[in-house]
Order: C-alpha cells, then structure tokens, then sequence
C-alpha cells in the first residue's frame, strides 16, 4: 500500500501545501492559499518602508486551506499520509505568551504590528543589527564566526531588540520568542507551552548565534550589555536543537480532524524554505543548490570538518542534512532586480494588454509579459556586445561583503544603451556575484561538482540560466520539482514518520532527476571570463578598496 | 529711420532666420524652415551609425524659404535690411569644384553621400582623428596646443582624410573643401571660384588647426605623412582668415531679387552658430555663454595673451570677437543625455496622448510632456536625496579629459530608485561636468564673472537651470532672446555693414538684459559641495586614474 507525506511551505504572499509519494517523489496534489491578511500577506507601516509584518492566524488557516485543496486535488485518503514537514521564511521571530500562543491571537494585542511575526524581510532592526556587530566585535565573541562576520537586520535578536526599544509592553508581554518554523510545527502537535516547543537548529544556528561551541545562544552577559534587560530573555529561550527529519510531536486531534488526517500523524522539526529546497533538490556533498527568486540562497552540505567561510552567512552544523555541516550563502537582490529594473522601465501601459493574459497572473503577476519582452531582447545579444557591466548590490551585499550599505552601479552606458541590454547585464551582474561566492566557497576548501537550481527564476527565465551556465562555466541543472521546498518538507515529514531512515535515503527515492541542463557556450565562457575582470575590479575597489567611501557618502547624503 | 539687419542661424535640422533692429534688438519676425531633404535634413547610412550628412540644396532653398518668412512677419520694408550674417553647425565641410560649386550639386555627384555636406555629427572619421593625434603627438607638432591635445571625428582634417580614403573619387574631384559657415555667404555673394572664397578663423582655429604661430594650416609634410595626396590639397586651400563681423562681400542681384532685399547688401563672414550665439547672449571678458541643447557648448573671450587651458578644445584669437581670444570648451552629451533616458523609460506609449497636446510638437515633440512628467517628479527632490551620481560620458568627454571613449556610469541605485531620481541625476551629472570645465579655466588664469545661458534647455528647463545654479554656485543668468544664435548672426551682419562700428558695440544695444537669473540655494550649494568631491573621485578614478581601463576594456568587448 502506497504512503504519501505532506509537505507545507509558507512563503511570504502565499501558503503550498504538497502530497507526495515516498517510495517515488510522485507529487500527487498541491494546495496554494494566498495569505487573506495584510498587503498579500504582509502587514506594512506606510509611515515606515523597512517594516514587514504577518499574522499567524494565515498560518492556521493557510494549513486548513492549501492542505484540503492538495488532498482533494490528489485523490489520495488523507489517513494515508503518514508524515508532515513545515517549512517557512526566515528568520521570522514571533512574540508568544508562556503558553505558547502567538501574542497577536490575544485580545490584548489585536492589531498591534510589533506582537505579529517579523517577517524575515523586516529590516526596521538595522541600527540594532550594527549594535550587535560591533558589541560581539568588541567583547571579541565568537559568535559571528559562523554568520560571515556581521549581524543582519533581518535576523532574531536584532528584531527583538528592536522590539524591546520601539514597543516594550509587547517585548514585555511576550514570555519567550518562536521562528515561524518552530512555531507552525508546535500548533500543529498542540503542545502546551513555550517551555515544550521544539526548536529547529536551522533558525537557531543560522540566524540566532547558536552554537554548541559556545554553549548555545549568546551569553546572558553578552545580552546584557547589548541592552539591560535583554539577558533574562535568555532563560526562556532554548538550550538545544534538532534538525529537520526528527519528530517534533505528533498532529493534534482536533486539526487533524478538520483536515481528515490521522490524529497522531508525526509532524517533523522544521525549517527554512530554502534549506528544505535544497533537500527537495537533491543537496548532497558537492552540489551546491541555488534557490533563486526575488533573492537567491545558496546550499551546501559538507562533511565535518567544519570550513571557516569568510564572508559566507552561514555555516551550522546540522542544519540542513543532520550529521553534516550546512552551509548557507546568498545574494540579497535576484528578481527583485530584474523586477525593479521592469518596472522602472516598463510601466503596465507600455505593453499592450493582450500580451498579458489573464491567467498568467499565476505565474508572476502583469510582469512576466513585460520580463518576457525583455528576456527576448537581451537573448539577442552577444556576452559582452552591451558594453555594460554591473554590479549587482542594488539591496546591500550579503555574500561576500556582507554589507547591506552597499548600492547598485553600472558603467559603459551609450546614448544608444537600450533598456533589453540594460536588463542583460543586471541578469549578468548576479552570475558574476554568483560566481564570485563560488569561488570563495571553493577557496575555502569545498569543491562543489554540481550546480542545481530551483525556484521562480530556474521554471521562467531560460535566459538566465543560459547566463549562469556561461558566467560560471558550468552547466547548470534544473531541479525537476516545481515546488522544491513542499517536496523537502515533505521529505522531513517522511522521516520524521520513519518511512524513511534519513534524509540521504528518503532524498534517493523522493527527489527526481533535474528536468534541464543548461551547457556553457565555450565563445561566451570566453567573453565572460574577461568581464569577470572587470566586474571584480569594480566589486573590489567598491566593496573594500580606493572607491569604497563612494556609496557609503551617498547614504549619508541620502539619509542627512 | 529705423535700420535693419538679418541673422540666418542653419541648424541641424532647420534654418531660422531673424530680423532685428539694430538700434533697439528688437526682434521683428522670425521664420523658420525645416530642412527638406534627408531625415529631418539629415542624410543617413543605415549600414553605418556614425553617418550623417546636409545636402547643400537645403542651405539655399533655407534662406530663400526662412528669409522671405521672417521678413513678411516683420511687417519690415525688405529694402531696410543693411546687412546680413550667418552661422552654421560645424565642422562641417563640404567639397566643391574649382568655382567653388559643392560637388553635391553638380549632376555626375548626384546621390552620393560623401559629396554633400559632412555633417558635425558624423564620427565616420573616428580612427582617422585618432591618427591624426597619435601623428602630431609623434612629430611633436604643436597643432593640437589649442584644441585640447585631441583631435576629433567630428573636425575638418578627419572628415577630408576618411573621404580620401573611403571615395577617392570625390576627394579627386574636389578642389578645395569649405565650411558650411564659409561656403553659405558666399554662394550669398555669388563669389565666382573656390579660391576667392573668404574664410572664416571660427572654424579655421577651432576644427583645421589654422593658427598664425605655424603659418596657418598644418605643413604640407605633415599632411603628407598622415597620407601620401592630402599635402597638395593644402595650396588650395586658405592662408587667412577673417572674423564674425568682417564683410566677406555684397548680396548677388539674383538672390536679392528673389527675396525683395537690396542687391549689393553686405554679407557679414560666417561663425559657428555656438560663437555666434554667445555673442547674441552678450559674451565680454569674464561672462561665460553656455549655448545648452542636445550638447552644450562654453564660450568666453580673453584678453591677450592667449591663455594655454589644458584640455579645452579650442584657444583661438578672433574667432568670437576680433581682438580678443575665443575660448571654447563643452560637453558631449547634455540634453541628448537627458533625451536618452526619457526615451529608455518612458516610451510614448507610458504617456496619454492627452498629456501631449498637438500644438507642442513645436517646442519639441512628444517627448516634451515626458520630460516635464520626469521633471515634476524630479523637482520634489531635494540635493541628494536619491542617494545617486553620476558620469555624464554617455557620449565620451569633450572637456577636460578630451576622450570619446569614456562611457556612463550612475552609482547608488536601490531597489526604490526611480526614473526620476535617475533623471536628476543625470541633469546633475552634467552640472557637475560644467563646474569642472569651469575650474580648469579658472585655474587656467580666466577668472569668471557671470555665467550667461541660452538654448533650448534654458528655455524649457528651470529644473535644470536651478540645479545649475546649485551645483555652480554662482547665478545663472538665462539669455533674453529665444533665437540668441540668429541674433549674433544678425549683430555680425549689422557690424559688417557699418551699421555698428564693432561688435561690442553692436551688442549693447542689439543684446537685451537676461530675462531670468536662477540664484544658488545655499542648503543645495552645501550638499553639492559634497556631491562634487565624490563626483571629482570617480571622474578622476574612471578618466585617468586606476579604474581608467574598465570603460576602454568594455569598449573592446563590446566592438570585439
């Protein structure tokens, strides 16, 4: 008899729940929710552009709706799933009260923003971010060593922090503070306080310092001094971990009954939905998985020994393959660069609406007509025949600079440049960024023999594919399922159950073939060798050398 | 009785044509005639961009056409016009026959492009200027002392060489060659031959080389060198020259008669509209004229002795006003910069049709109501507000660093950039240009009094003025006359006619006072201050100093 896991991926606008077969990876049904609250599920500040917010109730309800749509549309019995996996964004902090329920389900709190989630792309905690840096700097802590050497606005302790200064009744209110990908998985098992949540080692290690070389989180000294008071948070918070594939608890009855699921089901630790993507792409030692969307999060697994990684925001042992050493990359602005660049140059009259049907606004909104305009364009030009070049740093740098001060720039502009070889060398600016993590990941001692890719931009833009084959000179494998991080959760699910033995087992069977491979063209790769050059110049002498005071004046300038 | 003089101004795609009065500079009637050959007047290659060529057909048809207009809306009695002048694009040669017929004329030359007129615009001549430095430069000649150290496509010596080299069949068939600014007055005059043709010192220092240090034009042995055959054509060409103002002879019965004006009229030598111009803005020892259109162009006058300014193209005696050194520098790209970007960003169609009135096409066409949309948007901005700067070498530097090979570079850009932040920057990049030209003459030992503009963006763009102002910290001043270019012209031909004894006397009482000053900001002068250093680091960083080879390197790559 055939056994099915469900895995349940909670992005930024929107909720997939996936039914999957886990002696074949046949993905049976899926379930997307848009999220009912906020602006497509983010809840925003007009009077403040860096905070982003979201309501847990569109979590519960976004498992009752995608997963009834995913099982319907699978025509599997719902009591034969015999596991469930969660993955969220990250990191994405939420207030809760000490039995464990989210401080923004309380009457009390009703509409207040600060005790909803902090969505990972809040980044109203970017001067308590520096604070964190500087102190862990200063005391000479080693808590940095892990995340690339600077602390992000958009992790853990720099959102409460900011949380206990801007709104401290909620920072008060709240007896302990869950990741999304904690929390879920808790509501789920129906555990009965923050004390009994489980937590997952992919938050804790990439975004909170955990690290059992220091004895977990940072010390209550440390927190003290970054501010009083903050210290005793620490108690309340977590002493240890587990990894995606082990058993968080076991699903609550009476969800289970609202869905038609097994009460008992085992529901798995969770994690990112990049790290479980990477899962759901086969990640292994030597394949490194490129999650590429707005933003792109790069994933490796490596064996211990832990590498010392400069500049790469995350090396954390366990937190992707139990027993391995994750490692995790990035680059801050992906498609949100080519969508600022669309929508900049191409606004919705430009294009006339019948090149927009209506049932494209599933895959991307009125602006793919227009990137397909583009993409068509720039396809027609040659490596280099722009004369442009780029540098992707439009939203800071995360890898390998780690400097979210840094801005765009692009240089050799004519009175001919169009916007189609504008567009070209922004795609071509984030291979060259691509490429430039690659290499340091390399220098540091991991090879990587394989390239996988996954997300909106891998199933859209061959073009950029085609780019990323060229610029990094390797070919470039399309992951086959066209929703990765479901099928990794629900791979986490399957093991959790013990259908499986382990992730590697579970990936074996689960994960199919890359649908696509994109080749290097030998006269591209040649071209682009020698705009990599220039591209490094530019990153150098912009990010650490002689012109590095430039964007930074500009800030100051901007922000006086 | 009142007298009168004619200014006939030929530009890149019209002629205009202006009377005024010569004792008040009222203007009484303007005509203009939009060339009818070519497109918009120009004559095009479509296998070859940096073609483009007049036919001299229209410079005749223009006058008959601009003049007659100008004269019926003046309600003047044709037969009170005293004198005429003229003034031209330039360097724009044109073959002709030994009585001095243009070749394009004859029936056998007939439809071929290299017999007309070689436009200023036309770069066909680029790696022939480039030779043309590297051999004066080698032969350690001093031709290039007064002209910025640079020779450029756009100039006399380029144009003739590329035409040897490309139809040497119009280049045998020419016996001399004369500038549109020379050739117009005398077809006018009805001059017999090509030899008694009189020239004007604007386009002889500023485009031939012509200087008295050296005996005029370049030696026969130098010309020579460059290419075996282009020496003999030295003997005929000119030995002297003369300047705006000068009379190079009397209207032809013919043409007189066609037009109603008086036969034997005196006829004013010809200038380049941009030397003409500033005298029509009332150019003096210390006020700077910037003639600002798709490029801007700088003239001053100085007293002897003539001042060595390094990088600025043109230190010529007479060739604004006799007796003292004209001084010309400019930039490359300003409002065709501007031009540029509304076109990449807002096509037609991101613009109602409503938003652009039928009457506008006038002042501009339909890309007016998108710059003014741009420039709307752009005013609410304060001095560094979007975080950006910019290079304005979308079309190379003219001035100071003498390099058609730079390109542009904008820096600073956020995912939030928008078009008009994009489009201040780049107004602001071309101030900051205009400030770095004013330096160098002002290091040079020119000191600066007053800063006088004219020219369509003087005209359309307050935005602009305003951030000129800032940026320049002085007052811009904006030139009383729509037509400042026509009016010079018309100064010239009353000084011709001995209607005014010289041409700073004409001015004061032909040039009315500016009509508007843009006074600097002091908040905005402070940010600028900043913005300049960061501009002053780049320029110097990309123009000559080690990030000099990324602009050259991507040329390479684009033209590989």
């Amino acid at each position: 008899m055939p056994q099915y896991a469900l895995g349940v991926d909670y992005g930024t606008n929107s909720v997939r729940a996936l039914v999957v077969d886990i002696a074949t990876g046949e993905e049976l049904g899926t379930g997307i929710w848009p999220y009912a609250t906020g602006e497509q599920g983010v809840w925003l500040d007009p009077k403040d552009p860096h905070l982003a917010r979201q309501h847990p109730l569109d979590y519960a309800n976004g498992f009752y709706e995608a997963v009834s749509m995913a099982l319907e549309a699978s025509g599997v019995n719902p009591a034969d799933i015999i596991g469930i996996g969660v993955d969220t964004t990250g990191s994405t902090p939420i207030p809760v009260n000490a039995q464990g329920i989210p401080l923004a389900l309380l009457p009390e709190w009703q509409g207040n923003l600060n005790a909803m989630a902090w969505l990972w792309k809040d980044h109203t905690g970017h001067a308590e971010a520096a604070e964190i840096t500087a102190l862990a700097k200063e005391r000479r802590e080693p808590y940095l060593d892990k995340c690339g050497g600077a602390y992000s606005s958009e992790w853990f302790w720099a959102k409460i922090l900011r949380c206990k200064r801007v709104d401290p009744a909620v920072f008060e209110a709240a007896y302990s503070w869950v990741e999304a990908q904690d929390m879920i998985p808790a509501w789920l098992c129906g555990l009965p306080d923050a004390d009994s949540i489980p937590r997952g080692i992919c938050a804790a290690g990439h975004k909170a310092m955990f690290h059992e070389d220091w004895g977990g989180l940072p010390s209550v000294e440390f927190l003290e001094e970054l501010e009083p008071g903050l210290g005793t948070l620490r108690a309340r918070l977590y002493a240890k971990t587990q990894s995606a594939g082990d058993l968080a608890g076991r699903l609550d009855a009476e969800i289970a009954a609202r869905c038609g699921l097994r009460a008992g089901t085992p529901v798995s630790i969770g994690a990112f939905d990049a790290h479980l993507g990477a899962i759901g792409s086969g990640v292994k030692p030597g394949t490194l998985v490129k999650i590429m969307g707005t933003s792109t999060c790069d994933i490796m697994v490596g064996e211990p020994p832990e590498a010392l990684i400069l500049g790469v925001c995350g090396v954390v042992p366990g937190s992707v393959i139990p027993g391995m050493i994750g490692i995790e990359a990035g680059q801050s602005a992906v498609g949100d660069l080519f969508n600022w660049w669309v929508n900049l140059v191409a606004p919705d009259e430009a294009i006339s609406p019948h090149l927009a049907p209506p049932g494209e606004r599933r895959s991307g909104g009125a602006g793919s007509s227009r990137h397909e305009h583009l993409a068509t364009e720039a396809a027609k030009l040659r490596a280099g025949q722009s004369g442009l070049i780029a540098l992707d740093w439009n939203n800071g740098n995360r890898t390998i600079l780690v400097d979210p001060l840094l801005s765009g720039l692009i240089v050799g502009q004519t009175l001919h440049t169009s916007p189609a070889e504008i567009y070209r060398a922004l795609i071509e600016a984030t291979a060259f960024g691509a490429l430039t993590i690659i290499r340091r990941i390399e220098e540091s001692g991991v090879p990587i023999q394989e390239v996988v890719v996954c997300g909106g931009i891998a199933e859209k833009s061959s073009l950029t594919m085609q780019i990323y084959a060229d610029v990094l000179n390797r070919p470039i494998k399309i992951s086959a399922s066209a929703q990765t991080c479901a099928l990794g959760a629900a791979i986490a699910g399957a093991v959790a159950s013990g259908g499986h033995p382990d992730i590697l087992t579970a990936q074996s069977a689960m994960v199919t073939t890359p649908i696509r491979t994109f080749v290097p063209s030998p006269e591209a790769v040649k071209t682009y060798e020698q705009l990599y050059k220039i591209y490094s110049q530019l990153h150098d002498a912009f990010g650490i050398g002689d012109m590095a005071s430039v964007m930074k004046n500009l800030v100051r300038l901007r922000t006086a």
